[in-house]
């Protein structure tokens, strides 16, 4: 099983790449950022408007999809990409860190987790079989392992089992994968190292793992609640020990100073909720740090979001998508998830940008440094 | 003041005509059907999703718009037009309906309309003067005149008496846009003849305003209650006496079948809020009636919701659109917002080509006929 993978640059002053990464449906260039479809929508837009705003890779996750309308619905519709109209690349996650989080009465097993659905309660299991199946059947072009994603804070041991069942649980997610010729065929399996706050465990999983010559490597167990330092901690203690030659995936992973920060680190991929979230509250993300458009002050402002972002937002006010977001209008969530999700793959394009032209270090330190100067100025005023 | 009105084609089995009218920002063929944006929005969709299924004019809610965000804030930003990103021809009630329909503690008067906000309990005013101002900050292309709307049903005398009021104020509506300067620059005013169920005060409204001189007139008091046969006579107890060279419009109309019946009275122009409001409810239009998307038997189904319907929502499956509206995503209320406007649309561009080729009456009759058998059908299974 080759790499995909090609590193093309490697950045002097810090550990950030610039990569790229093949896919059965197009190339993907890292650093890059992935808007999550969770429910087969990434939410308030369309497939059309994922395009217009170059978005390379989207996310769904499987716990959901599973769920509702079931995978077996969506293999025999054609798959999840001509299922939801989207042609490019797709990940998915496992469904084991939804399970975690939001189903209730779980039970971990050796052999998986089991399980009742939230929606309806119904009593369900996923095991490596299971979410390689599943993943098999949405026709993901990454797919993720099974794994179990320790608490924040967790204690020694548990965290050492939790590494060890994800080992075995890697392991089998592979050897499914290759016999079912899942790999065979182009589609990835990513691992996820875990190992919370202990850094040794955290490099004997990702040691364990790199042995195992997957197509690319996640750092799980970050934004999992844990300060900021400590998840930078998290991610400098993995990343070296994973291969040089495979693209690295933080999960659930940020705000956009974390982001800069995690690519200074070594990561190549990101996914987080954040940027459609917030867009559904009035929230426009800014090189200045967040906006709050319900504010009093955009009540007249004829500028655009953010001067110099050009997408179909930025043809409206801020007056207007005050009052769109003031009146509870749907087009206010469309605007600004549109926006937000501009504003987070710009920002990785400038990433790409400042690591070919080998400025990077310098770059997003001033980039982070207006961000959170602009932000305390916002809370401040 | 001329007519922009261009009656091209009068039907011969039917009263209904094939017309074009000229607006500061466009031609619009009729007959037509005018999108609803209360807000400042078509709920759900983009201006330049109008654009893509071919919208020609839609309508804003002087009401609503001058409560949030206020008419001199949108004067100040450049008028609706720009304020929302719509290059088209836009009309704009007076707000007097939503008053009678929406306000509190309203005070008719015969200078006005006295009443508090629903959505503070402001104490505003809306007359004559005040709705032409506030049209006129808006910049409509099409401004209605305040009118008094009697309910249904309702006591001769006090239709008359709102008869009488609505014609003073239609008189007052223009002579405001003649000192103004507002007709002359090319926007028009559109008067209104009530007289509820008294075919009588019907014709004498519609022939005094006629003598008026507007450059077009609305059919107003219709679909406020009554039942559906009682409608189609107050329109055709209206339409003969009103002028042949002026467009018609009725407002707030209507199913599918309605605008077929009412085009063959006579009637150009059509609103409604059912196509983007039962979109947001999981309902579509077929030519076999409304399919309810959320229904189980849609839930394989790999079919676009009306086959050689093409736009953006006939890329996507019905058991992928059924998914969405279960899952409550925005996606779903796009994709079938988009799907209705474009059936309305549709369906107006087929009465035009059928008025063009001169079979407009036996094809808007078997057209209904499949449409309410579809319908029945569906009730039945």
């Amino acid at each position: 099983m080759g790499t995909p993978f090609q590193l093309l640059k490697t950045d002097t002053a810090t550990q950030a790449r610039r990569g790229r990464l093949q896919t059965r449906h197009g190339v993907v260039e890292t650093p890059i950022f992935m808007p999550v479809g969770t429910q087969g929508t990434v939410k308030s837009i369309t497939p059309a408007h994922l395009h217009e705003i170059g978005a390379q890779i989207i996310l769904g996750n499987t716990y959901h999809l599973n769920l509702r309308p079931g995978s077996e619905l969506i293999r025999d519709l054609g798959g999840l990409h001509r299922f939801m109209g989207w042609d490019g690349p797709i990940l998915t996650d496992s469904g084991g860190f939804q399970v975690f989080s939001l189903a209730k009465l779980r039970d971990i097993r050796d052999d998986g987790v089991a399980f009742q659905s939230h929606l309806d309660g119904a009593k369900l299991f996923l095991g490596p079989r299971e979410v390689m199946r599943i993943q098999q059947n949405l026709g993901s072009d990454i797919a993720m392992v099974l794994d179990e994603c320790p608490p924040w804070p967790c204690e020694r041991d548990a965290c050492a089992r939790a590494v060890a069942r994800s080992q075995r649980w890697a392991l089998q997610c592979k050897q499914i994968a290759t016999e079912s010729g899942f790999l065979a065929a182009g589609h990835h399996v990513f691992a996820i190292a875990q190992g919370s706050t202990f850094d040794d465990l955290r490099r004997e999983a990702a040691e364990a793992l790199s042995a195992l010559d997957f197509p690319g490597y996640a750092v799980g167990g970050v934004s999992v609640g844990e300060p900021e330092p400590e998840m930078l901690k998290q991610v400098a203690a993995t990343t070296p020990f994973l291969p040089a030659n495979k693209p690295r995936y933080t999960m659930g992973l940020g705000t956009p100073p974390q982001m800069l920060k995690m690519i200074a680190l070594g990561v190549d991929m990101f996914d987080c909720v954040l940027p459609t979230r917030v867009a559904r509250n009035g929230l426009a993300f800014t090189p200045d740090g967040p906006m709050n458009l319900r504010n009093e002050k955009y009540r007249t402002d004829p500028r655009p979001i953010v001067e110099g972002l050009a997408n179909y937002t930025s043809g409206f006010s801020r007056a207007y998508l005050r009052h769109v977001t003031l009146a509870g209008e749907i087009i206010s969530c469309t605007l600004l998830t549109l926006h937000n999700l501009h504003f987070y793959l710009d920002l990785m394009a400038q990433a790409r940008a400042h690591l070919e032209s080998g400025d990077y270090g310098s770059w997003h330190r001033s980039w982070i440094e207006r961000y959170e100067a602009g932000a305390a100025a916002r809370v401040a005023g």
